[in-house]
């Protein structure tokens, strides 16, 4: 989709970068931003001119309803750089679709396409010294929305600010991954949000996952919130299940994120032919799996992490450390996956997207 | 508790008060704001020296915290002037208490009683004009905390900023009140953070209330996400429901907001010698007892609104009309609580508080 008048977007430029300051070497995740900022409001019922200006502060009134009511929400995405110095998007339209959905849900008005992505590439085009190449090398992208109209009364807001920032990023995890399968604490109810990707989906389990991280645990595997009995998601990702040679998931749900990398590692898996079971999946199941050892892999699914694979389960005080396995689906999924993303390898499925 | 040293406040008033360019007796909910607010940042571990200074926009990263992952929690409070001209709170310590159990619940700072009690009693003896006299006219608090700390990872903020902005007010609601049961969407999840007084659990409502509004309810009754059986809240309020002289109220749990209202109410409502009976109230009671014409009086019961009648609900499409009642408990108990708030009858429960 072209600009057309109404999508022209103002570009401010910094007087100098700051890339050469960063160290790209040494990056802790979500941390360092790049020289510029994209930045777009909506009032009056529509969304106004589009700017990409440096990357700073900005003035809220201490009545804007993000801060007392919550409407905020955000997508998670990544740039890469290939050998030939071009720049590629994964799936953006998959992000701005999820995007939409969720805004929806949070009573926000939806932000279109030449607005999302052809600011997204905008951007991208000024930022191109941060994306580097090499596999590993990204530059995470988050598009977010927030209620900026104000006044303390519980309605929605009138005002909306889209912004899109950007940090240079190597990978999300590291060390090995322990988990806690939740027995008690939930992240989503039915009829909830848990299929949102709102801001309060992820503090709500900030303090669950303290209560983890002091038992020795890096996340929870959360369980659906009535019952404890099926598993949802991993921390912030989706989750996978190896039993044998098929992997199992749970369906996306009102309660469950329909993650891009998700439903990308169900594609490539099958056409793989890996066995893909996408059902219900039980934690009694997964308990007797460990145990009679034909479990033999977990792993979370998400474009932060991209695979992050998980080396043993606490359930109901017993640890069940799973086996060390030669031939790791999770790791060649991820290396399918990210040689895909960098254009290393063939994209069969036409996911990537040049900028 | 005395200010020591550590809890001083700065104070920086405006040049000249804005408050002759209000008009006091039209003013829409939480959208006027005094000359003031009060400022405490927490950084380092510790929180540092609350600022009461002049009302007005700060700045924040873009990758603040509580725009990304919803760290924010809120609380709603009033102050009152007497005859007298003094002014009053109204159980502030269970506001603070709430405040702190939400703080910790979100995986925030607790935020001391010198900050938060003392910071407020400081604040309104600088806005002591904007508390007016007479029922019905109060001054709406609305401390509250986010998180400032930057970075786009899900992790809990360690910066944090407390205020209290300040809002005159007259009555939240108006007009007649017809709630809709949820069969569909819910509030809050087991071991969820219904409990506490968190942003996302507001804008989580939003879609589902305005799908409401457009089929003509103005409110939304909640039920338990699991199986929509049982009674929760009515919007953003406690409930109650009068089958014959008997008020119902659901016990408060991780999913239902302890409500200093409701609590009062219960108490006031046990001197004045009406049954309560706090225990779970089932959808089937509750349409059964409108059908058998035993149902009388059903209210929600918050802060802002006091007491709010609702005059008809609607389930499974069924719309259930209240009878008119000549002798209604809800506006009793509604007249004998802004009594005891605005110093008009004998607080025998020593639940005001002189500023």
């Amino acid at each position: 989709m072209g600009l057309d008048i109404q999508s022209e977007i103002d570009v401010v430029k910094v007087a100098s970068s700051k890339i050469n300051q960063v160290d790209f070497e040494n990056l802790a995740f979500g941390n360092v931003f790049t020289d510029h900022m994209l930045m777009c409001d909506f009032k009056d019922g529509k969304w106004e001119r589009p700017t990409i200006k440096p990357y700073e502060p900005f003035l809220l009134d201490p009545s804007a309803k993000v801060f007392h009511y919550g409407q905020a929400i955000f997508e998670g995405m990544k740039a890469y750089k290939d050998d030939n110095d071009d720049i590629w998007l994964f799936r953006p339209d998959e992000n701005l679709d999820r995007f939409n959905k969720s805004a929806t849900r949070m009573a926000m008005p939806e932000v279109p396409e030449h607005i999302f992505i052809d600011g997204l590439k905008e951007i991208l085009k000024i930022e191109k010294e941060w994306v580097k190449k090499g596999l590993g090398n990204t530059l995470y992208i988050r598009p977010f929305m927030i209620a900026i109209g104000t006044g303390v009364i519980a309605q929605p807001s009138t005002q909306y600010r889209f912004m899109i920032i950007l940090s240079p990023a190597k990978s999300y995890y590291s060390g090995e991954v322990k988990v806690i399968i939740a027995e008690h604490y939930s992240r989503a109810a039915n009829g909830g949000i848990g299929a949102a990707k709102a801001a309060g989906n992820y503090s709500a389990q900030f303090y669950p996952t303290k209560l983890a991280n002091d038992q020795g645990f890096q996340q929870i595997i959360w369980t659906d919130d009535a019952t404890h009995t099926t598993l949802e998601e991993a921390g912030t990702m989706n989750v996978f299940f190896r039993i044998n040679d098929t992997l199992y998931t749970a369906p996306t749900s009102e309660r469950i994120l329909d993650g891009v990398t998700r439903k990308s590692l169900i594609d490539l898996a099958k056409r793989e032919g890996i066995n893909v079971a996408v059902q219900p999946v039980l934690v009694s199941e997964i308990v007797e799996a460990a145990k009679n050892g034909s479990l033999k892999e977990i792993f979370g699914a998400g474009t932060a992490a991209v695979v992050n694979p998980i080396v043993g389960f606490s359930y109901q005080d017993v640890y069940y450390e799973l086996p060390k396995t030669e031939n790791s689906i999770a790791l060649e999924l991820k290396e399918k996956l990210t040689n895909i993303q960098h254009k290393l390898a063939e994209d069969t499925f036409g996911w990537t997207v040049k900028v």
